[in-house]
C-alpha cells in the first residue's frame, strides 16, 4: 500500500488544535464544577476540575510515558487555556448548552484527540500495540475518573451507560492497526470512528449492559476458611 | 556468610511467575466488580478494577522508581493476562472460590511478589532500605486501595482487618534485611514470612485493631482560634 | 536592582527544615488518622495519613518534574521522620493542639515550603513560570486532597472554606516572580505571605463563596440529544 499524504495531527498535533482540546475538556469540568449537586463548590473547585479534565489526560500520558516534565506543564498555553475555560465558564456558563450536538461533537473530538495522541507518543516510545492501545484509553478516561472520585461519585465509564471508555479503545485501536499503512490516514480514520460511535450511542442512546453478580456463595464446604466476598485490600 | 546458590526470584523473576501474579490480581479484581453491591458495573468496570489490581501496583513501582514506561506495558503480555483474567470472570465466575486456601495462598504469594520485586528493583535504583521497604509496601498495597476508592469503600487497609498492608511491609523488611547475605534466599524467605504470616491470620482470624479516637477538645483557652477539628485540606 | 544576600532556602534547603515540614504535616495527618468519625482506623490508617500528608506533596512533585526515584525515598530520613510523626500522634497525640495557634503557624509554614521549594525546582527543571505556580500549587494540596477521598470526604480545597489552596497559589506566585531578583528574598517573602494571608484568614475567618450553580436546562429544544447534565465520564 503506497504511503498516503495525509498530515499526521497524532505525531504533529498542531498547538492550536492540542488547545481546543484542551478548551473543551476544561470547559466540560468547570461545567461539571457549577452542576446543583449536594455540596455547591468554590471557585477553586470549579477551577481544579477544569485542571483534572484539560490537562489530567495528557499528564498521565506523559508520567506513564516517562515523557517528564508533562507537556501541559512544559508550555504556558495549556494551564492559561484552561484558566481561559474557568473564565468562560463563571461569566457566560449558563449560555453553554452541553446537550448540544456542537458541544457532544466537540467532546468527542477532544476524546478522540486524546487517545490518538497518546498512542503516537506511545508508539514513538516504543511501547508495543496494547501498550500504545492501554495508553491511549488511559489519557482518555483518567480525567474524568478522578473529577468523578473527587465528586464523591463511581466513575461513570464502570457503571452501565454510553460507552464512553470504550470510544477510546475503538479510537486508539484504530489509529494503531492503520498506522503502519499511514499515520495521517490513521489518525484521521480514528477520530472519525470516535466521532461516528459517539453520535450513533448518543442518537439511540445505546448504553452497555451490566454484568450479571456472581450468585453469593453459600455453600459450607469444609476446608473454605471464608466464604464471604473478597475484600478489596 | 557464604552467598547460598539460589535464583533469586525477585532480581530475575521469570515471565511466568510475574504472569501467574498478575492473573490472581487481576482475577481478584475482576470477581470485585462482579460482587453484589450497591450499584452494578458494566463490563469496562469488571475490566478496570482487573488492571488496576493486576498491573497497579506495577506501574506504582515503575512511576516511583522512574522505571518508565513501566513494565507492564512495555512487553504486551501483561495485558494481555489482564484481559484473560476477565474473560476468565466473565465465563467461569462462578465456579472461582475466592475464599478457598487454593485461592489464599495464591493471593498472598502475588502479595509477596509484587512487595519483593518492588523492593529488589529499588535496591537497584539506589534507595536505601527504608525507601526500598516502602516502595514494596506501595506496589502492593496501592491497587487495592485505588480500587476500594473507585467502588466508593474506605480501602479496607485503614480499617481494622486481618492485616494486609502489614504483609507487605514484614514481606519487603525480610527481603531487604537478608538480601545482603543471599537475594537467592532472602526472595524465598519473604515469600514463605507472608505465607505463612498470611494463614496464621486467616485460620485464627487475627484482626489489627483500631486506634482510639482523640478525645473532642472541649477546653475553652483564650487565644485559641479554633478547638475543632483539622481540616483535611 | 542589586543582588541581594539571602541564603535561598527553596534551592538550598537545609535537611532539618525540610523535615521539620515533613513532621508537621505528618503530624496532621496522623491526627486526622485518630479524629472521631463514622469509621475507625487501625494504626495502618493513621500512617497511612501520616505518610500521605507528609511526604505525598513532594513525591507528586518529583514524579510530576521526573525527578526520580523521589527524594523523599532517596534519604532515609524523610520516611523516619514520618514514623515518628506516627508515634508521637499514637503516645502523646491527646496534648496536641491543633487548634493552636502554634499548630496553625507551623502548617502554613509548611504550606509555603511545599509551595516555594516545588516551584524552585520546576523553574530548575526549566518549566516556564506558570508551569512552576502550577507545580507548587500542587505539591502544596495533593496529599490533603488524597487523604479526604481516602476518608470518603470530598476535599476541602473544593469546597467554600477558609481558603488554602489560593495560599499555594500566592505563594508560588511571589516566588516566582521575585526568584529573578533574588532566591533568598523570593523564599522569604513567599513564606512571609503565606504566613500573614493564614493568620488573617483565620483571625477573621474568612471564607471562599461557593460558585452558583448553573440553572438546571428545562428548554425541549428541538435536536437537542440530551438537556441534561453532562457526565463525568
Amino acid at each position: 500500500m503506497p504511503q498516503i499524504d495525509l498530515p499526521n495531527i497524532a505525531a504533529n498535533t498542531p498547538l492550536w488544535l492540542a488547545l481546543v482540546t484542551t478548551f473543551v475538556a476544561a470547559l466540560s469540568g468547570a461545567i461539571l464544577g457549577r452542576q446543583p449537586s449536594r455540596v455547591s463548590y468554590d471557585f477553586v473547585g470549579v477551577a481544579v476540575f477544569a485542571f483534572v479534565l484539560g490537562l489530567g489526560g495528557g499528564i498521565t500520558r506523559d508520567v506513564l510515558l516517562g515523557n517528564l516534565p508533562p507537556l501541559a506543564l512544559r508550555s504556558p498555553w495549556y494551564v492559561v487555556t484552561v484558566l481561559a475555560a474557568v473564565i468562560t465558564v463563571l461569566v457566560v456558563g449558563r449560555w453553554i448548552r452541553v446537550g448540544s450536538w456542537t458541544f457532544i461533537l466537540l467532546d468527542a473530538l477532544a476524546l478522540g484527540l486524546y487517545a490518538v495522541i497518546a498512542a503516537q507518543l506511545a508508539i514513538e516510545f516504543g511501547l508495543p500495540d496494547i501498550g500504545a492501545i492501554t495508553v491511549g484509553f488511559l489519557a482518555a478516561v483518567t480525567g474524568g475518573a478522578v473529577v468523578s472520585l473527587m465528586r464523591g461519585e463511581t466513575p461513570q465509564i464502570l457503571l452501565p451507560s454510553q460507552p464512553y471508555a470504550l470510544l477510546a479503545v475503538i479510537g486508539a485501536t484504530v489509529y494503531v492497526l492503520l498506522d503502519q499503512f499511514s499515520g495521517g490516514l490513521a489518525a484521521l480514520m480514528c477520530l472519525l470512528s470516535v466521532i461516528t460511535v459517539r453520535v450513533i450511542t448518543v442518537r439511540w442512546d445505546l448504553q452497555t449492559r451490566s454484568v450479571r453478580p456472581l450468585p453469593v456463595d453459600e455453600s459450607g464446604d469444609t476446608g473454605e476458611p471464608d466464604a464471604g466476598e473478597p475484600e478489596a485490600r
